[in-house]
């Protein structure tokens, strides 16, 4: 990452962890709940969450839910079980490979073609949503999400999967900055050192991938986004124009997951355009 | 009804007609796509959802899909068969039944327990999305929701179930709205006359669940959310306090259901909240 970069991104970590966590708090009990679930995958972005819910709602309240594939790795559940050791958390291994052959073996034969790589990732991802939610209803909790910021906005994520929660306490922080902030909490070593998999196949990384680092991708997205420099501008400060390009395009592209459905407009108050705001209320 | 309500909520359906069709003709083709996928229940709102689709697409574009649970009614599937029969669009069914029994069967042994009506009827919803999204990845298709004003408003749905979608033309019509137009636009007789039912198990019905009639909830919906009228006021027109109250309450209390998750604002710009519009992007 260039210098002033790297400063633009460096975040305080013990205030930040402590808007977080009280972040957590607040819309947790706002809502009139106590607990949280969360899925738990062994990555940073999960990790560094169930760190920040337990700092906000203490051990008692937080439950984490593994969700192995039967080609997921073990590599990957040894480490979300040393997270859950570590803080003392109750969790629940729910083997998700019934569900998911069960789906495509009917519907490869049908289709008379075996289902690419893509559509099993996001069948896979939206079977994790809705177990965990499934758990939420059964244990009275509200599901904490676990996508940072630059997946979000490359749209890197499975819409009403992994992108679908209730509240979000790392949605705000790009990648390089869950890094951060992990290390500052305490995530295992095993899990900060690791190359970003979303691990559903073997030797699968995030940055393979995308086809790009995270640290251009932050970098890129953070002078565009919150200093709002015009694409131009950020090939001029010595960026390659096509991957400055390729990153605007994917945001754009990807806008739609970010959003409710869009509903066709008909009368003065429709949802998700002006039926919105609490303070519209008046009660 | 009450006359005035009934004037008020009556729609000119053959302008609705034409505003709806062009709003699903511009969304699809605005991401380049040209053909859509829906759900297909036999209910009434995908029903009209088929039916516009159809006119703004032509019956080429349209595919419906058919998601029994082996507890579905029969009726329910020959009254969607009409519907496709009637357009003359493409359909697939998909028994939903192997996946959501392979998720209850290990997830009620390890609880010890029978899942709820509730948990059960959340899953099938999510276990048709995802089937719903998985069709629409292989067909290259958008998908079409068909959740009414009135649902919505209640949160009488599964979020990340029936709620997502890409787009909705019937979002912004009210129950009582969406049985003109279904009326006009040709929906078959035997589904504009039969009660509005989930179809999770035998005689269920919307109103019965809900304890509400949907001509009730339609003119205090209306009343509160379009004239603006406090419930106070509404209560004063000869309405039942505490069904006003309920009904208020319930859209509160939904209001999640409607928005994207709450993300913990750290930056200067944040997903959903204040980075979310196409003309901020100045590309």
């Amino acid at each position: 990452m260039k210098p002033e970069l790297e400063k633009a991104l460096r975040v305080n970590a013990p205030f930040t962890t402590s808007v977080l966590e009280g972040f957590i708090r607040d819309e947790v009990q706002k809502v009139g709940f106590q607990r949280v679930v969360f899925g738990l995958s062994g990555g940073i972005d999960s990790a560094l969450s169930a760190y920040l819910a337990t700092g906000a709602l203490g051990k008692d309240a937080v439950h984490a839910v593994m969700m192995p594939y039967r080609t997921s790795s073990q590599a990957s559940l040894d480490d979300a079980m040393e997270v859950v050791d570590d803080l003392g958390i109750g969790y629940t291994v729910v083997d998700i490979s019934g569900p998911v052959d069960a789906y495509f073996d009917a519907m490869d034969e049908r289709l008379e073609k075996k289902a690419s790589n893509l559509r099993r990732g996001n069948r896979m991802a939206r079977e994790r949503m809705s177990t965990l939610y499934d758990l939420s209803a059964e244990r009275n909790a509200l599901v904490v999400g676990t996508s940072n910021k630059t997946e979000l906005l490359l749209g890197y994520g499975t819409q009403f999967g992994d992108m679908a929660s209730a509240l979000n306490p790392i949605g705000d922080l790009y990648k390089s900055q869950v890094r951060q902030l992990s290390a500052h909490v305490g995530v295992p070593r095993s899990i900060l050192d690791k190359a970003p998999s979303a691990d559903l196949w073997e030797d699968q990384t995030d940055e393979k991938e995308l086809g790009f680092s995270y640290d251009d991708a932050d970098e890129i997205l953070y002078q565009w986004v919150d200093v709002r420099l015009s694409p131009d501008e950020i090939v001029e400060r010595g960026y390659d124009r096509r991957l400055v390009e390729h990153i605007v395009t994917r945001v754009q592209r990807n806008q739609y997951k970010r959003r409710p459905p869009i509903i066709a407009k008909l009368s003065s108050r429709t949802i998700g355009i002006d039926f919105r705001y609490l303070r519209d209320w008046g009660v």
